[in-house]
């Protein structure tokens, strides 16, 4: 164990286990486990220019950050998840009348979405805990992750996906060599069935909003947002940092993130966080709204699949996120969602829906004047649009088949 | 006009041209046009250090190389294109018994394939010299790849693509906000009816094997080969590089890499480059195989649509890029294609059909016997699974639709 891992801490009674003590949720009241890292011995023994020193140019570089140890192989997939680019699209900013507007985009990643930087570290935590075989339920994203994360240095990956997962994501998940499973249920009941896998059999579960070990890898985004935007920049009002908002584990990874900069005397004002979710699957918007931490499920129905979710299993740390960072949470209709895929296009981004979902939002809060001209903002782009074509295809329509002739050009053109 | 910049010579006649007096084929005989550059200038004032000390990470580190100016924009897709990893998936070179292989994935461009790398250049070139409108034929990467990098800086991109592209890559291109037109033919007649439209419009063409500055941008993956693989490491036998050829340029992109690499002096020896096509569309493959540089068209007929072309464009280059290095072409069969999907994706590496037929082609080669244990070998990635799922459905299978219960669980993988 690396002595920088000192504790879990209950994200609901703030109890606190031994790394020894306890493996997914808390064993009181099943709450989310926050990972404690040895604050005060990083900074001590830790500088940030460390750190910015770094010849590695992925979320590996935050290793000393990081409750595992380095998952070794040399060149693979697995060292090159993270370290996403920061676009800066004056197309898009000159449109919201925005100073600063900043797309962090994570379809880079080595399997194209976000996922990667959860999957990569569980997949080192499985490495170092000697687990034969990782499991996770998932609606696309993070199965092709953890099937492409652990293929990457020969891992036995098990995925669980609804049956309504997109093609794409699920062809993603066979050629990385896991098995998938195609349940005839929803989200939840994947993950159900996981979780109960996982015990029968004795493989590592990386549930999201279960296995504390996400949250660990998510939080490398806001380390770079660290490095690569708030460096050396002073704003006059914290950075807004717009996120699609599904299980809840991606605003509460960056959340941890932020939080671990400061604890360890690195940052002075956390960004605020703002969540977005589609308006038909809003159980953590809900929430925020009613100025409550409980979650109650919804009977989920978007085309956002990645963020379709009845009953998030990260909520109440996704509520905080937003709630103690000066935040807020927006809903987005599917026709918003199509929209925001085309307008980040036209800037070079293909954005799945999950990923467009979050400009989408960002667009709400320009028109609601949650967000002025004055605010410097960064938005997620959660996924690659090459993940589902079909709502690509809706967002853009189609184009004119034509005979290969220049006058069929000029009808099309209206040239004469 | 950059000074480096000295002229263009023509492949197929030799004769020279100044940068003012062609713009893509060669005047006297339709030749494609070699980019010559001021090497004696370059190799007085320019060091590989400064390349190497270069903190951009992208193809633009190689400026100095390129025949154009800096496009301009911060932080745009189009400033972060190139700069793929060098994978060392060792599950594959031990499978092979090779001592090093290196897999080259350039499914992590902007748009995911390598052909980011040409429109990007291409893209620049159109800025500096003002043209209102980019075009191209495209069997969709190329496309892709010219809408994404011209909307990342707002150019205006019109692109023709045969109607038989794969519907993610149409999608893609009307994202990025392209004019598409769906060509009632095959990829020759698309290519054939973008350049009369060019001509009619006064639109700036892009199309391989006829716009110069496509290789000037592929030649930036043979510098990163250079810096990243070659630098420091002596190999008994020059490292083998192994590519899918459609069109040619791609390849002979390479060449041209290596080759000004080697004219500024510094590179001794030039990679041995083995060219890659599938069986049903082998028209390089064959003239290299009858030992001529003619072409002879052919019906093609592969699921790599790619690579699926009737009448190269850049095949007299192709051909001379392996002959003249002391390498040699290989044709793979669909079926071979496939496997090296699954083959790859096992590695953690989501290659489409044109990106894994490289990787087929090592296999023969290795099978044949001209490639050894003793080579380094490099393979390239062309573009990403996610391109053409239905191919990916087809080397992977699918997936067992089952109740959600552990009792099916264990159905499926013969637990009790």
């Amino acid at each position: 164990m690396m002595p920088r891992f000192s504790a879990y801490r209950c994200s609901l009674c703030d109890r606190q286990y031994s790394p020894g003590e306890a493996t997914y949720t808390c064993p009181t009241d099943g709450g989310n486990l926050d990972v404690i890292l040895d604050y005060a011995a990083l900074n001590r023994n830790l500088s940030p220019d460390t750190i910015k020193a770094s010849p590695d140019r992925s979320l590996w570089r935050y290793l000393p950050l990081l409750p595992v140890d380095d998952p070794g192989g040399e060149a693979t997939p697995l060292r090159a998840a993270g370290w996403t680019p920061h676009f800066k699209p004056t197309l898009l900013s000159d449109q919201l009348g925005l100073r600063s507007l900043w797309i962090k985009d994570e379809s880079r990643n080595p399997t194209a979405s976000f996922k990667d930087r959860a999957s990569a570290v569980v997949v080192a935590r499985a490495r170092q805990t000697g687990a034969q075989v990782v499991v996770t339920a998932s609606t696309g994203n993070a199965g092709a992750a953890l099937a492409g994360m652990a293929a990457a240095v020969g891992q036995k990956a098990v995925i669980f996906a609804p049956r309504s997962a997109p093609p794409a994501k699920i062809a993603q998940l066979l050629i990385y060599g896991a098995q998938v499973f195609l349940v005839d249920g929803n989200y939840d009941q994947a993950f159900d069935l996981s979780i109960q896998a996982a015990q029968e059999f004795a493989w590592y579960c990386r549930n999201t909003g279960y296995n504390p070990f996400t949250l660990e890898g998510k939080k490398t985004a806001a380390f770079e947002i660290w490095e690569g935007v708030l460096s050396g920049q002073v704003f006059e009002r914290p950075l807004a940092i717009f996120v699609s908002v599904g299980d809840g584990n991606i605003i509460s990874g960056l959340h941890k993130g932020f939080k671990d900069l400061k604890a360890v005397g690195w940052l002075e004002q956390i960004p605020r966080l703002y969540g977005v979710q589609a308006e038909g699957s809003a159980a953590i918007a809900n929430a925020f709204r009613a100025g409550t931490e409980t979650i109650i499920p919804v009977s989920a129905d978007t085309l956002a699949d990645s963020i379709s979710v009845d009953l998030p299993r990260d909520g109440v740390r996704a509520v905080r996120a937003s709630r103690q960072t000066g935040g807020a949470y927006l809903t987005v209709s599917d026709a918003e969602i199509l929209a925001a895929i085309a307008a980040l296009g036209k800037a070079g981004i293909f954005a799945e829906p999950a990923g467009a979902a979050a400009y989408a939002g960002l667009l709400k809060a320009v028109g609601q004047g949650l967000i002025g001209a004055e605010d410097e903002v960064l938005v997620f782009n959660t996924g690659s649009g090459l993940k589902d074509v079909r709502a690509a295809m809706q967002a853009a329509g189609t184009a004119p088949v034509i005979e290969p002739t220049l006058q069929a050009v000029k009808q099309v053109i209206g040239a004469t």
